[in-house]
């Protein structure tokens, strides 16, 4: 039988063996979920009760009960409901441990601004703990930060300085490696690039301080819960941004999918060209998600030396299946040293594991393939694979050394056929 | 030979057997057609005579000697000169029945609101008829009804009520069950979302009615022939869609490709972001044709309970040989719920069966391979191709039950070897 | 070993034998080339000193080092410090010579108008001479004709008539086949489309002339070199445009690609619409390039005559591996009369080899596959691979007659594999 894209050779070995980076997760929920809490998390969408319609019903959907059922103990494409009663069977400590172990990451970048709701989250040591990785670093998001500091009261006039001081304070902690912005969900990136004045900033917080209006929406992993102000003035997010370039540290930035807060069209990443202009010899710039626009993506990382891409959430939404014609599109010009490798990861264990699979079969199978037609060597496949999967991340953030070589005691873990 | 999309299994034998619901076509000319003719309806362009470039010189003009030339008994890649004198030998009345049965389609919902020039074209019972299908339905084009208004003489102060009224007639008349709007041709979807005001409205209206241009250009099966007023005006746009929302039904869009009317990047339906939020909870929307933006669509369709796409149109268009390859990225992260079926076909029979071929053909294909590499079971994989060939349609129109499971007779027609 | 894209067949010897028309390049520097200077050469980002960050560490650099490593007599995947080894021991003249010679081309269209700093380019004979190539014709760059009016000195009311002079002059000379604009790096192509005004423009030129900033960037081949002038006025470049249509001969357009001077979502060429429709009947337009947006220009060059498209500067950044996805995209609905090959080759002699061979291969591995599962006729197939690598060019050129049926001493060369 055909098989476009090659399953196995020594790409697929040295990935399924090599303790990736993942540079930008969240935490994952530290309490049992009930099928329609499981449902909720596994789409960008919502449930919709009454509809007829699942998020199982869905490629995440499929993918998690073929790769991840077998983690559980079940058998390949277990029924939903057979799943979610096994989750529960094991409970959430013992699912937890088995999928972030399951993932064979050396290193979690975990993005702490995001909590929605009642969930407690896993703290970066506790997600390493679980998986026995070696380290857990931090991302401040910038807009949880300026929204702290409005819930705190603060004079418009004050405001510049005290988000400015409180972020400064917040990237101080041991063990912070990067920021992060969410302008995507809150302006789009079709903004005014260069950096306001302090009287702009002023004026700007006037109108958002005393209004800003309760926000009560929440779904999918890429927005705040109910919370007092909500950052979304355009003057404002780009004081946010500029104030990540004299931050000094790497620059997260969602671009592309995420749940319907999103409009597509004003994500697209091209958008940030001059600002990336004005930015250029500052800080590194991390896109992330980036479908639909990852060519869009691959071209801003090919011609500005600071911008670096993902394709996380989108890998384990598409799933394994279709992860590799993602990847083919993300680095059809891109300079390898240029993608990085996240699951984007949130609240259910599942997706560290599904994203941590689908990106080392989607990589392993475009660059074994090329290695099988002699159009890339094999030590060359090897470097490519080891840098994005891991050594790119440890470049960008500045990491310090000491992450294994090799993952120890994984065996047939990473396609999840084995519990 | 390697040959990257599996051409058989068990999933092809079912789709091949599978009776289709086609949710979006139009009538097929019911008279002989002149070269010309049946050249200018099976391209978006033009004929242009005297440039050497004929649409059979084009992926659709290869799928139609390769796939239709067999069902007029004639060979695999029969010349486009001998292909036409066939059709012509057959005579019109045969050529409709023979490619129409060999679409295999069980259900058609016919937009019957637009009809160039001269041509006649088979209403829904004859098109049913023709195929030995069980049923047609009706769709309400809007902005027919809108222009068909005008026609008639209306004052702008009357003219939403008129419009709203004669909408209600159409869509009450038995077997409607949809409306659909080509507000993507006549302003893009850029447009303000929020509901016009009755005063806005009859501004509008004033502006519209007394100076409606005439409208001359008509080629390609989305626009309209020449018609007295063409309703192009940004707020009677709104109007209309929002009195789509009143009616109740189920609204078809056509976004993306079409003739050269379309501004492609306004007909991005990401545009429509704004409309669905305040429009959620409403009616269904259906995104027609969606390439080139087919991701866009599907993302749509994955955070609104309320969207649906197909990739009708382009699938004959691209032919079956790259039909897998469009599927692949509309079902990227797509619900399985929310895929539908449509040929889009007017005007020539030959788009009703080569565009049912090229859908069994890429989703089988799609399928199929994921079956074969494990990441989807067979009765998962026989489960979304009846949903996404039939069960939606079924679901979302809310179409009364009595579909056959299976086509009788048409063995060996589906991919088009046989007269 | 399952191979997805047929590697060899009947298409694919047709090709590596067919000679090719190159419609867009540029010359290739007549010196040594420091590494520095090489690796700037290939990238349209930038050389990064420090960044540990290398232009052969990309696909172009996998694609030099397995394709071209061979012409120079190095085997597959030479290390790059033995690949610029072996380029300085041969010296430039016979690297030129070799690599122009391996690309196979017959005819050169090349644009003239671009030679930044200080580095000699080969003239359109000198390069038809070191390939042996029938011939090479001349581009005219309209921005460099109208910097150079501007350069000399000229009133602004005297602007126009003194820039369609030049312009005139210029595509008199023999040899000039066609013009050029790169209108997308200077203002994108969200233009007012109709025609300006003579006021507007001796305004325009007012508020230009006399102020014309110096740009002191310079990298990438579709940008100019420290020019006093740039014109990057919205009017004058409109005036420009409308030059063109009024200098009656094909118009090449950059879109999509390129460096970081472009701000991508502004060069869709799908902005181009209205302008399409306004010059519909004068002058060929050639949209080259394209990416990501290659299907928007397939679009407009389905449903405009006067449209073509190419996917050159990309096949060669995107390398041979990936070649084939890109023409999918690029001909998924396109008249096979609409596409050309080009190499849009600048600098460096490897780019003639690498975008005929990316060219051919991709091309033949598109269509042969095809042919393997009876999707197309062998003779069809032969046929579009004669069109797009070949005849589409001589037509919408006019090119005169005489070129060599097939190559006659290449061999083994369009492959790379010997020196």
């Amino acid at each position: 039988m055909s098989t476009p894209s090659p399953t196995n050779g020594p790409v697929h070995e040295f990935l399924a063996g090599l303790p990736l980076v993942d540079h930008h997760c969240h935490g994952v929920v530290t309490a049992d979920l009930s099928p329609e809490r499981f449902e909720s998390l596994i789409t960008e969408g919502g449930v919709w009760p009454g509809s007829g319609i699942t998020p199982f019903d869905s490629p995440v959907g499929v993918a998690i009960r073929r790769h991840c059922a077998p983690v559980l103990g079940l058998p390949r494409h277990a029924p939903a409901a057979e799943y979610l009663a096994r989750r529960t069977e094991l409970g959430w400590g013992e699912v937890n441990r088995r999928f972030v172990a399951a993932a064979g990451t050396g290193v979690f970048c975990v993005d702490t601004g995001y909590s929605p709701g009642s969930d407690r989250l896993t703290t970066p040591a506790e997600l390493a703990a679980a998986g026995g990785a070696a380290a857990a670093y931090e991302v401040v998001r910038l807009e949880s930060v300026a929204e702290a500091v409005a819930g705190e009261g603060v004079e418009p006039g004050e405001y510049a300085a005290a988000f400015v001081a409180a972020s400064q304070a917040a990237v101080e902690r041991p063990g912070v490696v990067a920021v992060k912005s969410v302008a995507a969900y809150r302006t789009g990136f079709d903004l005014d690039p260069s950096r306001p004045s302090d009287a702009d900033v002023t004026e700007a917080a006037r109108r958002w301080l005393p209004t800003g209006e309760i926000a009560t929406k929440s779904h999918g992993p890429h927005e705040e819960t109910p919370v007092r102000h909500r950052l979304d003035d355009p003057v404002l997010v780009r004081h946010l941004l500029w104030t990540a370039v004299d931050l000094g540290l790497p620059l997260q930035l969602h671009t592309g999918f995420g749940d319907n807060d999103i409009r597509m069209h004003r994500v697209d990443p091209a958008h940030l060209t001059d600002w990336l202009h004005l930015t250029s010899g500052t800080i590194p710039v991390l896109l992330l998600h980036c479908w639909p626009y990852q060519r869009q993506a691959a071209y801003l990382a090919t011609v500005f030396e600071q911008v670096y891409l993902d394709v996380g959430l989108t890998l384990h939404y598409v799933g394994p299946a279709r992860a590799r014609a993602i990847l083919e599109e993300a680095l059809e010009i891109t300079p390898f040293r240029k993608l990085l490798h996240s699951s984007d990861a949130y609240g259910v264990a599942e997706f560290y594991q599904l994203g941590a699979l689908a990106f080392r079969q989607g990589m392993a199978g475009l660059l074994q393939e090329r290695v099988n037609t002699d159009d890339l060597s094999l030590p060359d496949a090897l470097r490519i694979a080891a840098w994005t999967g891991r050594d790119n991340a440890f470049r960008v953030y500045g990491l310090p050394a000491g992450l294994p070589e090799a993952l120890p005691e994984r065996d047939s873990l990473p396609d999840g056929d084995d519990a």
